[in-house]
């Protein structure tokens, strides 16, 4: 969340100086990125202003594998997706090395995420998320998932023994840590290059249309249908109440739908994919629960939301995903 | 330096809509303050971008000068001096509430500050205090210092038995923590409202020109000559060797005198008065030193720094002030 390397402005105007983005004109640090520092750049060309974001990857995994995270924004844009462009050097290098960690420059996106979508904009989600799917068809690149099912499943169970602590529910809810879910996984179903993470936070909108499709740390190979059921998983409840939205649900199938229609088989593993997805996410936070202060600082996700959707999920089947 | 409230972008448009700002089109958190929630926002009004700085104050000391700081940036903005205006609501109010915490909207000014300045820009920085000062002349409001003199060498005396964990050339250069400073100290020279931090940091250039003044949360009522001798310590050295530069201390003196000279007694005091100002700066520093974790994620500042600028400004007297 903070800046953990420190760049003052004219270090900053110095790396730019790399780049045909004209003259640096303003230079903040943003709160964003678990493990990466992240500034807010302005620069003026042309008598134009252009806005930028400077990242400088402090994790040593995300570095190895950013030339798949580079490449892939150069495909999308190049395809007309709303993603941010990566920037290139005057030498035509998509990756710069700032005190030996690499760094990039991308395209800064205007728009704002919403908290809860209306039916239509939930549509554009869902058309936007299968414009992606299309788009990268034939995109050469190829990246394992860091959270496969049976980690998420190990992960929890790293931690079972201190379930009641987050919560008594947990444990009642998740007596198998999700391992049944490998039982009934499906195979078979259409792959490609997957988001993984289409969080309202990572979209943006302007006016009601989706202007950018941001954060694509977690893309990787997999099945089309699971990154459609992630994407219901995260938008279709209320944030306070965490009740399901079916309106919001079906535009979202609707959306997907008019652009990338889907197999009997694909819709059929929705109920197992979109299970998988909310455990995902219990996963990750029943670690960083752990891992975290309750100091008030650092804001802890509570786990249970994902919990009961995955619950959800599991008692409604496929009448959750009714169009 | 991180985002302590966290706000939607939906939230942050509902927040704007009591202002007459247009509508929200981006919104960043930024690392920065460390007692404030910060978030770079922009908005479009009649097809132009416009640019915010939304801050929530988390500490509760801040909280109640806040009226003193954001009138005194309407005063100086009124007046033409180049800082931050504080945008009002449709009801005229400086002040919103955010979470029960008090939160202002201000302007966000372009620029880029600079590390070693030329004798030009730091000419142009002597001027601009000196312009602060002579605008400051009929603003009402009064504050005091939160760090005096007096303060300072008292935060000092409280870790003196651990100096020598952070060098063991700060009790050597530092033995008396300062207190030598009070027996010195100058009376009577000319008062008002003074910036009390103007560090590379704060001022803002674009093209040489110094398009802001930045971070007015340690303006006080002061003596103007100690605002210079702030000035002077935070800027005529270089940062990696701390090696005085005499020619930029003399573009700054020269800066300031064109627009408000110097009584013979403020010139003699200058030497006292950037001692203390260094003293300043070791005794926040050591503070920090002794209350931050070594874990490399937060970057501690030297204290031994200004100790050797303190020492320096000791040794040399008037000299280090020569126009």
């Amino acid at each position: 969340m903070a800046v953990y390397t420190h760049l003052s402005s004219s270090e900053i105007a110095e790396i730019l100086s790399a780049y045909d983005v004209g003259s640096l004109r303003s230079a903040k640090g943003i709160a964003e990125g678990v493990s990466n520092s992240n500034w807010l750049v302005e620069t003026v060309q042309d008598n134009a202003a252009r806005h930028f974001i400077l990242t400088v990857f402090e994790a040593r995994t995300e570095a190895e594998e950013l030339p798949f995270f580079l490449s892939l924004l150069d495909h999308l844009s190049a395809r007309g997706q709303p993603v941010p462009r990566t920037i290139h050097t005057r030498d035509d290098a998509r990756m710069i090395t700032i005190r030996g960690k690499p760094a990039a420059l991308i395209e800064f996106l205007p728009g704002i995420s919403i908290d809860e979508p209306s039916p239509i904009e939930a549509g554009a989600v869902g058309s936007a998320l299968a414009g992606l799917h299309r788009a990268t068809g034939d995109f050469p690149g190829t990246r394992r998932s860091s959270l496969p099912l049976r980690t998420c499943i190990e992960m929890l169970r790293a931690h079972a023994d201190r379930f009641d602590e987050i919560d008594p529910e947990l444990s009642r809810l998740l007596p198998d840590c999700g391992a049944s879910l490998l039982r009934d996984w499906p195979s078979g179903l259409p792959e490609g290059i997957i988001h993984a993470d289409l969080f309202p936070d990572n979209v943006l909108f302007v006016n009601g249309a989706v202007t950018g499709l941001i954060d694509f740390y977690f893309a990787c190979t997999g099945m089309l249908a699971f990154d459609l059921a992630v994407t219901h998983a995260a938008w279709s409840f209320t944030a306070k109440e965490n009740a399901f939205r079916p309106q919001i649900g079906t535009a979202l199938m609707q959306g997907y739908e008019a652009s990338r229609a889907l197999s009997p088989a694909e819709r059929q593993a929705l109920p197992i994919l979109a299970q998988a997805a909310c455990l995902r996410f219990v996963a990750t936070r029943v670690e960083d629960w752990f891992a975290t202060p309750a100091d008030g600082l650092v804001r802890r996700k509570d786990p249970m939301q994902f919990v009961r959707r995955l619950a959800f999920y599991r008692e409604q089947g496929e009448a959750a995903f009714r169009t």
